[in-house]
Protein backbone atom coordinates (compact mmCIF):
# COMPACT_ATOMS: atom_id res chain seq x y z
CA UNK A 1 0.00 0.00 0.00
CA UNK A 2 1.49 3.14 -0.87
CA UNK A 3 1.40 6.57 1.56
CA UNK A 4 -1.70 7.88 -0.69
CA UNK A 5 -3.48 4.59 0.04
CA UNK A 6 -2.64 4.86 3.41
CA UNK A 7 -3.72 8.82 3.35
CA UNK A 8 -7.03 7.29 1.77
CA UNK A 9 -7.77 5.02 4.41
CA UNK A 10 -6.94 7.03 6.73
CA UNK A 11 -9.85 9.57 5.32
CA UNK A 12 -11.94 7.14 5.11
CA UNK A 13 -12.12 5.52 9.24
CA UNK A 14 -12.38 9.50 9.71
CA UNK A 15 -15.77 9.77 7.53
CA UNK A 16 -16.85 6.28 9.02
CA UNK A 17 -16.71 7.90 12.17
CA UNK A 18 -17.64 11.78 11.42
CA UNK A 19 -14.39 13.06 12.58
CA UNK A 20 -11.73 15.49 11.46
CA UNK A 21 -8.16 16.01 11.81
CA UNK A 22 -5.69 18.74 11.77
CA UNK A 23 -1.58 18.70 11.42
CA UNK A 24 1.14 20.35 12.97
CA UNK A 25 4.43 19.79 10.76
CA UNK A 26 8.03 20.87 10.93
CA UNK A 27 10.48 19.06 9.25
CA UNK A 28 7.86 17.17 6.58
CA UNK A 29 6.75 20.53 5.83
CA UNK A 30 3.17 20.45 4.71
CA UNK A 31 4.13 16.84 3.05
CA UNK A 32 1.85 15.37 5.35
CA UNK A 33 -1.02 17.55 5.12
CA UNK A 34 -0.35 17.19 1.34
CA UNK A 35 -1.03 13.18 1.74
CA UNK A 36 -4.44 14.45 3.83
CA UNK A 37 -5.78 15.89 0.85
CA UNK A 38 -4.68 14.03 -1.59
CA UNK A 39 -8.10 12.38 -1.76
CA UNK A 40 -11.20 13.46 -3.05
CA UNK A 41 -13.82 14.65 -0.30
CA UNK A 42 -10.91 15.04 2.11
CA UNK A 43 -12.32 18.75 3.54
CA UNK A 44 -14.88 16.12 5.01
CA UNK A 45 -12.31 15.32 7.39
CA UNK A 46 -9.01 17.27 7.39
CA UNK A 47 -9.60 20.51 9.00
CA UNK A 48 -6.15 22.02 7.90
CA UNK A 49 -2.56 22.02 8.94
CA UNK A 50 0.10 24.81 10.88
CA UNK A 51 3.54 24.37 9.38
CA UNK A 52 5.66 25.66 11.72
CA UNK A 53 8.87 25.59 10.18
CA UNK A 54 10.85 28.04 12.28
CA UNK A 55 11.11 28.16 15.99
CA UNK A 56 9.14 31.05 16.86
CA UNK A 57 5.97 30.03 15.03
CA UNK A 58 6.02 26.67 17.06
CA UNK A 59 6.15 28.80 20.02
CA UNK A 60 3.70 31.63 18.66
CA UNK A 61 1.14 29.82 16.92
CA UNK A 62 1.04 26.50 18.40
CA UNK A 63 2.24 27.75 22.14
CA UNK A 64 5.24 25.55 22.60
CA UNK A 65 6.93 26.37 25.12
CA UNK A 66 10.01 28.19 25.92
CA UNK A 67 10.69 25.84 28.89
CA UNK A 68 10.54 22.91 26.47
CA UNK A 69 12.80 24.61 23.54
CA UNK A 70 15.20 25.84 26.17
CA UNK A 71 15.09 22.23 27.81
CA UNK A 72 14.95 19.89 25.36
CA UNK A 73 14.71 21.39 22.05
CA UNK A 74 12.52 21.56 19.24
CA UNK A 75 13.69 17.87 17.99
CA UNK A 76 12.25 16.24 21.07
CA UNK A 77 9.17 14.41 22.60
CA UNK A 78 7.65 17.42 24.53
CA UNK A 79 7.73 19.77 21.38
CA UNK A 80 5.95 16.75 19.30
CA UNK A 81 3.27 16.26 21.86
CA UNK A 82 3.07 20.13 22.75
CA UNK A 83 2.77 20.42 19.07
CA UNK A 84 0.01 17.83 18.13
CA UNK A 85 -1.84 19.70 21.11
CA UNK A 86 -1.43 22.99 20.06
CA UNK A 87 -2.77 22.40 16.68
CA UNK A 88 -5.78 20.64 17.81
CA UNK A 89 -6.50 23.41 20.43
CA UNK A 90 -6.27 26.31 17.32
CA UNK A 91 -7.49 24.32 14.24
CA UNK A 92 -9.97 22.48 16.40
CA UNK A 93 -10.34 18.95 15.27
CA UNK A 94 -11.06 15.67 16.69
CA UNK A 95 -7.61 14.48 16.02
CA UNK A 96 -4.45 16.18 15.50
CA UNK A 97 -1.23 14.87 14.32
CA UNK A 98 2.98 16.52 14.64
CA UNK A 99 5.81 16.24 13.40
CA UNK A 100 9.24 17.31 14.21
CA UNK A 101 13.15 16.29 14.02
CA UNK A 102 15.94 15.91 11.57
CA UNK A 103 15.54 15.45 7.87
CA UNK A 104 19.23 16.09 6.99
CA UNK A 105 21.73 16.02 5.67
CA UNK A 106 22.99 18.19 8.69
CA UNK A 107 22.91 17.22 12.82
CA UNK A 108 20.11 19.80 14.15
CA UNK A 109 20.63 20.23 18.03
CA UNK A 110 23.36 17.60 17.85
CA UNK A 111 20.92 15.09 17.00
CA UNK A 112 21.70 13.09 13.98
CA UNK A 113 19.14 12.72 10.49
CA UNK A 114 16.37 10.27 10.99
CA UNK A 115 15.70 11.74 14.30
CA UNK A 116 11.83 12.34 14.40
CA UNK A 117 8.98 12.24 16.71
CA UNK A 118 5.55 11.88 15.91
CA UNK A 119 2.59 13.22 18.08
CA UNK A 120 -0.17 12.50 17.92
CA UNK A 121 -3.45 14.10 20.14
CA UNK A 122 -7.27 12.98 20.60
CA UNK A 123 -10.18 12.74 22.41
CA UNK A 124 -8.14 10.49 25.35
CA UNK A 125 -4.90 12.80 25.10
CA UNK A 126 -1.48 13.00 23.76
CA UNK A 127 0.79 10.15 22.79
CA UNK A 128 4.55 10.68 21.21
CA UNK A 129 6.26 8.05 19.44
CA UNK A 130 10.36 8.22 19.26
CA UNK A 131 11.39 7.03 15.38
CA UNK A 132 15.15 6.45 14.39
CA UNK A 133 14.98 6.49 10.24
CA UNK A 134 17.48 6.19 7.78
CA UNK A 135 17.74 7.34 4.64
CA UNK A 136 18.70 10.99 2.58
CA UNK A 137 16.33 14.10 3.39
CA UNK A 138 13.68 13.19 1.01
CA UNK A 139 13.45 9.32 2.51
CA UNK A 140 13.31 10.49 6.07
CA UNK A 141 11.02 12.72 5.46
CA UNK A 142 8.63 10.58 3.20
CA UNK A 143 8.98 7.51 5.86
CA UNK A 144 7.62 10.40 8.60
CA UNK A 145 4.57 10.82 6.97
CA UNK A 146 3.94 7.25 6.93
CA UNK A 147 4.81 6.80 10.44
CA UNK A 148 2.40 9.90 11.41
CA UNK A 149 -0.59 8.05 8.93
CA UNK A 150 -0.07 4.62 10.48
CA UNK A 151 -0.07 6.28 14.07
CA UNK A 152 -3.54 8.12 13.03
CA UNK A 153 -4.88 5.35 11.80
CA UNK A 154 -4.28 2.73 14.54
CA UNK A 155 -5.98 5.31 17.07
CA UNK A 156 -8.75 6.33 14.95
CA UNK A 157 -9.71 2.69 14.98
CA UNK A 158 -9.03 1.92 18.49
CA UNK A 159 -10.94 4.63 19.93
CA UNK A 160 -13.93 3.28 18.58
CA UNK A 161 -13.58 -0.14 18.98
CA UNK B 1 13.80 21.42 -13.64
CA UNK B 2 11.36 19.77 -11.97
CA UNK B 3 9.77 20.89 -9.50
CA UNK B 4 12.29 20.18 -6.36
CA UNK B 5 14.67 22.22 -8.76
CA UNK B 6 12.27 24.75 -9.03
CA UNK B 7 11.86 25.00 -5.67
CA UNK B 8 15.69 25.06 -4.80
CA UNK B 9 16.06 27.98 -7.12
CA UNK B 10 13.30 29.50 -5.21
CA UNK B 11 15.82 29.42 -2.15
CA UNK B 12 19.34 30.24 -3.13
CA UNK B 13 17.03 33.76 -4.70
CA UNK B 14 15.91 34.18 -1.67
CA UNK B 15 19.18 32.93 0.24
CA UNK B 16 20.81 35.85 -1.76
CA UNK B 17 19.10 38.56 -0.81
CA UNK B 18 18.71 37.82 2.78
CA UNK B 19 14.29 37.29 2.22
CA UNK B 20 11.72 34.81 3.81
CA UNK B 21 8.51 33.50 2.43
CA UNK B 22 5.61 32.38 3.72
CA UNK B 23 2.75 29.97 2.50
CA UNK B 24 -1.08 29.59 2.55
CA UNK B 25 -2.21 26.60 1.06
CA UNK B 26 -5.77 25.33 0.25
CA UNK B 27 -5.87 23.01 -2.70
CA UNK B 28 -2.36 21.78 -2.64
CA UNK B 29 -2.59 21.18 1.34
CA UNK B 30 0.59 21.51 2.30
CA UNK B 31 2.51 20.35 -0.83
CA UNK B 32 4.04 23.67 -1.68
CA UNK B 33 5.29 24.00 1.44
CA UNK B 34 6.97 20.52 1.10
CA UNK B 35 8.28 21.57 -2.17
CA UNK B 36 9.91 24.68 -0.11
CA UNK B 37 11.37 23.00 2.07
CA UNK B 38 12.84 19.84 0.14
CA UNK B 39 16.59 21.97 0.06
CA UNK B 40 18.54 21.31 2.89
CA UNK B 41 19.21 24.46 4.88
CA UNK B 42 15.15 26.04 4.10
CA UNK B 43 14.79 26.73 7.05
CA UNK B 44 16.73 30.40 6.05
CA UNK B 45 14.54 31.11 3.79
CA UNK B 46 11.09 29.35 4.70
CA UNK B 47 9.21 30.51 7.50
CA UNK B 48 6.32 28.27 7.53
CA UNK B 49 2.78 27.91 6.49
CA UNK B 50 -1.13 27.83 7.29
CA UNK B 51 -2.95 24.97 5.04
CA UNK B 52 -6.28 26.81 5.53
CA UNK B 53 -8.62 23.88 4.37
CA UNK B 54 -11.65 24.47 5.94
CA UNK B 55 -13.31 27.85 5.28
CA UNK B 56 -13.30 28.81 8.49
CA UNK B 57 -9.83 28.98 9.16
CA UNK B 58 -9.35 31.29 6.03
CA UNK B 59 -11.13 33.39 7.87
CA UNK B 60 -10.13 33.01 11.54
CA UNK B 61 -6.47 32.48 11.02
CA UNK B 62 -5.61 34.46 7.39
CA UNK B 63 -8.66 37.30 7.92
CA UNK B 64 -10.31 36.63 4.53
CA UNK B 65 -13.39 38.63 5.23
CA UNK B 66 -16.81 37.60 5.26
CA UNK B 67 -17.68 39.71 2.55
CA UNK B 68 -15.36 38.02 -0.02
CA UNK B 69 -16.68 34.52 0.92
CA UNK B 70 -20.10 35.69 0.36
CA UNK B 71 -19.62 37.39 -2.91
CA UNK B 72 -16.82 35.55 -4.51
CA UNK B 73 -16.44 32.15 -2.66
CA UNK B 74 -13.21 30.79 -1.20
CA UNK B 75 -12.31 30.18 -5.16
CA UNK B 76 -12.00 33.56 -6.31
CA UNK B 77 -8.68 36.04 -6.94
CA UNK B 78 -9.88 38.00 -4.02
CA UNK B 79 -9.81 35.25 -1.43
CA UNK B 80 -6.26 34.37 -2.97
CA UNK B 81 -5.28 37.76 -2.61
CA UNK B 82 -6.47 37.80 1.35
CA UNK B 83 -4.80 34.62 2.17
CA UNK B 84 -1.84 35.80 0.59
CA UNK B 85 -1.44 39.12 2.26
CA UNK B 86 -3.21 37.33 5.48
CA UNK B 87 -0.42 35.10 5.61
CA UNK B 88 2.43 37.38 5.42
CA UNK B 89 1.20 39.17 8.82
CA UNK B 90 0.55 36.08 10.24
CA UNK B 91 3.49 34.08 10.22
CA UNK B 92 6.31 37.36 9.30
CA UNK B 93 8.49 36.80 5.96
CA UNK B 94 9.39 39.28 2.98
CA UNK B 95 7.21 37.52 0.51
CA UNK B 96 4.06 35.14 1.07
CA UNK B 97 2.28 32.83 -2.01
CA UNK B 98 -0.99 31.40 -1.51
CA UNK B 99 -3.33 28.92 -3.17
CA UNK B 100 -7.10 28.14 -3.78
CA UNK B 101 -8.92 26.80 -6.74
CA UNK B 102 -10.52 23.60 -7.67
CA UNK B 103 -8.77 20.27 -7.27
CA UNK B 104 -11.60 18.15 -8.80
CA UNK B 105 -12.91 15.66 -10.02
CA UNK B 106 -16.10 17.73 -8.73
CA UNK B 107 -17.12 21.09 -9.22
CA UNK B 108 -16.62 23.60 -5.88
CA UNK B 109 -18.89 26.80 -5.87
CA UNK B 110 -20.35 26.16 -9.31
CA UNK B 111 -16.42 26.25 -10.65
CA UNK B 112 -14.73 23.32 -12.97
CA UNK B 113 -11.75 21.27 -11.62
CA UNK B 114 -8.63 23.60 -13.03
CA UNK B 115 -10.03 26.98 -11.62
CA UNK B 116 -6.71 28.12 -9.25
CA UNK B 117 -5.90 31.05 -7.91
CA UNK B 118 -2.33 32.10 -6.71
CA UNK B 119 -1.47 34.72 -5.04
CA UNK B 120 1.39 36.70 -3.90
CA UNK B 121 2.40 39.08 -1.39
CA UNK B 122 5.47 40.85 -1.22
CA UNK B 123 6.89 44.28 -0.33
CA UNK B 124 5.16 46.03 -3.49
CA UNK B 125 1.74 44.28 -2.89
CA UNK B 126 -0.50 41.63 -3.34
CA UNK B 127 -0.60 40.26 -7.22
CA UNK B 128 -2.86 37.22 -8.42
CA UNK B 129 -2.71 34.60 -11.25
CA UNK B 130 -5.62 32.76 -12.03
CA UNK B 131 -5.52 29.59 -13.66
CA UNK B 132 -7.36 27.52 -15.75
CA UNK B 133 -5.36 23.84 -15.42
CA UNK B 134 -6.25 20.70 -17.09
CA UNK B 135 -5.85 16.91 -15.61
CA UNK B 136 -6.65 15.15 -13.00
CA UNK B 137 -6.45 15.84 -9.04
CA UNK B 138 -2.97 15.51 -8.62
CA UNK B 139 -2.08 16.91 -12.01
CA UNK B 140 -3.77 19.98 -11.19
CA UNK B 141 -2.17 20.58 -7.45
CA UNK B 142 1.00 19.95 -8.74
CA UNK B 143 0.71 22.39 -11.39
CA UNK B 144 -0.53 24.78 -8.87
CA UNK B 145 2.40 24.31 -6.76
CA UNK B 146 4.41 25.04 -9.63
CA UNK B 147 3.08 28.13 -10.98
CA UNK B 148 3.24 29.34 -7.39
CA UNK B 149 7.08 28.51 -7.30
CA UNK B 150 7.34 30.17 -10.70
CA UNK B 151 5.56 33.17 -9.31
CA UNK B 152 7.55 33.98 -6.49
CA UNK B 153 10.79 33.37 -7.91
CA UNK B 154 9.96 35.73 -10.59
CA UNK B 155 8.95 38.32 -8.30
CA UNK B 156 11.88 38.02 -5.65
CA UNK B 157 14.47 38.16 -9.23
CA UNK B 158 12.66 41.48 -10.16
CA UNK B 159 12.28 43.54 -7.14
CA UNK B 160 16.07 43.39 -6.58
CA UNK B 161 17.27 44.21 -10.36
Amino acid sequence: MDDTDLAARVHRALLARGQTVASAESLTGGLLGGLLTATSGSSETFRGGVVSYATDLKQRLLRVSDEVVREHGVVSAECAEQMAAGVRDLLGGDWAVSTTGVAGPTLQEGKPPGTVFVGLAGPAGVEVRHLHLTGDRDAVRRQTCRAALEALLAAVAQATE
